[in-house]
């Protein structure tokens, strides 16, 4: 058996040595058109800041490593210019030479990957003008930067990479301005939680042009619909298209946007080929509609399991959820499955849950609480989507929600999940518990919720009550306009004050003191509404507009 | 309804607050023996050690916050002496004035928890011999080594408060000594993982003496059977029993060892009497046969039920699965279900798979290897048990794998889970996935392993073939006697080396790049085997011995 795999990187490599573990004998090629195979293509922004230092380090595995251990034969600088699916018949461009030759093949597949965006901007050939895929556009950035030492930065796109640069390049001393054409950062999260994010990296010295459009890159600087802004250098990252000019030219199928068309097995519509990757169209572990998630863990699975069908062993994917990460200094950025947005428009009927926890328990030293949202599918109860904001413990609880969400978890299924408890790593309810609890209470109809962008539209003509629960010292760091403030402890000597026959509506930091109050009236016979995320997030969001 | 809660830390505490919120009229009290309720149990270690400085910290909510926030009545120092379960009242001994008086009740709650076990040792009651449960235990020893500034420490029993505390009082610049009558350390691990824990503790200056009963304790010192050891204080932490004698004696069913017997509502043999916490008996979640697990994440679980069940919600406890974990040094040590021990006690007819792989991108600076070891059961291939060694990372792969054991997960599901990574967080196969895919491979017979103990067993007179695949580099650190090194990238062009028609029996580091040449003798012919663990874990478990 003869497998040739075009693509060297996450996805093509995994099948290669896959491959090569379930059939010694076969002959298996990577013909890769770059000049690395298996390179770390999520560390590149990482050698940039100088957070990664060797540039060897960014090879995972080299060409000879392939020859020596797997019997791999690697050609780099080898672009596939046709495909012959009939005959099963490549033609190839070795590029160094420019010799062009065939080779046959009875099992291939693509592994293209998707390339940056470059849309077609008034200045975008300019030799400060940079993307970020592989290992020569980092080296170009990486000279640019040490020859002429940029004062100042636009990233544009404010995705997982554009955020991860804006970072780096802060890191070498510049100074970075994002621009973002949506109303918010990285499009999986929605623009509530968001907000902390947007906070924070402001506070590092990075500015933020959000609901904002490139126009034009200009000598120095970046046009907008609405500003100049200096720019010694551009990072252009607004997204990315799958490469498959050399699958559609064979007759491979592709769906609207160009993305791959495959079974469960990998399988695209030309017999013998198979595709994995970004490139190639999954289904959504939630919706279970064709979508495109671009991420290296979905491809390297993928990878393995075109390995499998190739060799004859039978192996299905199951569907990509979407699990992202996300560091940007020392915050966290974590999100699975669907944001309320997506839920939205996949015309499912939600709800949602907002908590503030500490990483581990609050007499411990350290910790910073962190913010989670977590939406279920109010038919089934099942999970749907998780987004966390937050620093130290952020990556645990995520990685733990997207696991109950692939074993088709419901949310108060959370209360039982029985996670490790010392000090130093979480508490004796973890957040994930407390969200089952909080998710358990608003279905079981324990509490209503309200929610920050419910609060304008609260009448301020004494109709409804509005009370804040803090103390004192929190609330002289700021109240909602309009609110009252009767701190918790003093909430049942001051009844008197709380009309029975008016709606209350009550906020505290972060919505667990205020629920505590809420079942206090609720058990008095009070209509009460519980301020989801609290002050805390409202301010937050108020903050950041 | 008037609700009687006896003992006020965890369950107890919790179950009292979930019980307010959900009947704001209720009358509720909590009668707790000692001079604290909701305090910080698992905290005492960190406040002798100096971690936590602030004694306040220890206590999680106050009298005082009981009654002004949840309008609990909390009376400490107030012993139950019995219980009239015909009548439903108490005759409580309010400690500081001696008098006795009744209380009545329509729900009563027992959270009485466990007390450490003090065995009739001659000198058992001097006063540098302590135990640690509670915050006056604290104190006394906090009080004692600031008089006394002890040079030398022997703690008896080395489980998680055992070598929490030999921490601690090593940061306070004492030596230690701990005696444990097994032969390894942390009941939860099995020896071979237990190792490396060894190997560790050792290497920051504690002494262990493993297998070793203590028989006495004299003046500055522990007598055990082999050895006597200095000790200018001493810490009993062998072990607790459960409070119960109270519960007895008022007809409440206990099991053999004194464990309180409830159903899944958390309800006793005695009408409107209710208990939880680490005096009860529990299902466990594995075998589901009775067991006792004395933790603070299922006490709190506990309470929460049996709150709900005593204020007419139904709500039931479906056991517990035992994931704990421990902070050593910088070390941690995690584990949740079966050991291999407790498994093949338990007549399950499991295998087990070991790895050794990093928290993170390998090119992304830091990240030590963790030692994983995963069990699961041969005939369902669910997971039955996990245990892991190693650093930073390990609390997330333990909570990932303790979440897919509550959903019931195969360990070929892990294949399957979509966990977050970016390279400061993981790697594009985690893990855990790693672990699924190692285990699928020996359940679909593409690697046969072999163990650390079978080394020794193996002939060493040529009917079999002994080979080490590492490099020459790897090797130089120490090789297995009998085994001959033929490296990875050799093994092809050596195979008139390795006689076909005899057994191969291979190891490398960890027991991955093995599995890679297993894969290609396999390929040919040849029938072979694979180290689990590889040299790292056998080395380990020598140097231990």
């Amino acid at each position: 058996m003869k497998i040739i795999i075009i693509g060297g990187v996450a996805g093509g490599a995994t099948a290669a040595t896959r491959l090569r573990r379930l059939n010694e004998k076969a002959e298996i090629i990577i013909l890769e058109r770059g000049g690395f195979v298996s390179f770390a293509n999520c560390g590149l922004p990482y050698y940039i800041g100088g957070t990664i230092t060797e540039k060897e380090k960014l090879t995972v595995e080299t060409p000879k490593g392939f020859r020596d251990k797997f019997n791999i034969d690697v050609r780099v600088e080898n672009e596939v210019i046709s495909i012959d699916p009939e005959r099963k018949i490549l033609k190839v461009n070795e590029l160094a030479t420019g010799r062009e030759y065939e080779e046959s093949y009875d099992e291939l597949l693509l592994s293209p990957g998707a390339e940056p965006v470059r849309p077609p901007l008034e200045g975008i050939d300019r030799e400060n003008v940079f993307t970020l895929r592989n290992i020569p556009d980092t080296m170009r950035m990486d000279t640019f930067i040490k020859m002429n030492n940029p004062a100042t930065a636009v990233v544009v796109g404010g995705g997982n990479i554009g955020v991860e640069m804006a970072e780096n390049l802060t890191e070498k001393g510049i100074k970075v301005t994002i621009v973002e054409m949506a109303d918010h950062l990285i499009a999986p999260l929605d623009p509530d939680m968001a907000s902390d994010v947007h906070n924070y990296i402001r506070a590092k010295g990075i500015r933020l042009y959000l609901g904002s459009g490139v126009t034009a890159i200009g000598e120095g600087k970046v046009l907008t619909d609405k500003e100049e802004i200096p720019a010694d250098m551009v990072l252009m990252s607004v997204g990315t298209k799958p490469e498959t000019a050399l699958a559609q030219s064979c007759g491979v199928e592709v769906n609207a946007k160009g993305s791959i068309i495959v079974d469960e097995r990998m399988h695209t519509s030309v017999p013998h080929i198979y595709a994995v990757g970004d490139a190639v169209e999954v289904e959504h572990f939630v919706t279970e509609e064709p979508t495109s998630i671009q991420l290296a863990g979905p491809a390297n699975k993928q990878g393995r399991i075109a390995a499998d069908n190739i060799a004859g062993y039978d192996s299905i994917y199951t569907g990509s959820q979407g699990s992202a990460i996300l560091k940007v200094f020392d915050m966290t950025v974590a999100s699975t499955g669907l944001s309320e947005k997506q839920a939205k428009s996949a015309g499912i009927d939600y709800d949602k849950v907002y908590t503030f926890l500490a990483p581990h328990a609050s007499y411990y030293p350290g910790g910073t609480n962190m913010s989670m949202k977590v939406i279920w599918d109010k038919k089934t109860e099942k999970i749907i989507g998780a987004q966390i904001v937050g620093y130290e413990g952020v990556d645990k609880r995520m990685d733990v929600l997207a696991t109950a969400m692939r074993f088709g978890g419901k949310v108060t299924d959370l209360t039982k999940l029985e996670l490790c408890y010392a000090p130093p790593f979480g508490s004796a309810k973890d957040p994930v518990n407390i969200v089952g609890y909080a998710a358990e209470n608003i279905i079981s109809g324990k509490v209503k919720q309200y929610f920050w962008d419910d609060v304008a539209d609260l009448p301020r003509d004494g109709s409804v009550s509005l009370i804040d629960i803090r103390t004192p010292e929190e609330t002289a760091g700021g109240m909602i306009d309009g609110y009252v403030n009767i701190p918790w402890v003093e909430i049942r000597k001051r009844l008197d004050e709380i009309p029975k026959d008016k709606p209350v509506y009550l906020s505290c930091t972060s919505g667990l003191k205020s629920y505590n109050v809420s079942r206090i009236l609720t058990g008095l016979g009070y209509d009460c509404y519980n301020l989801a995320g609290g002050y805390r997030l409202y301010s937050s969001i108020m903050k950041d507009k």
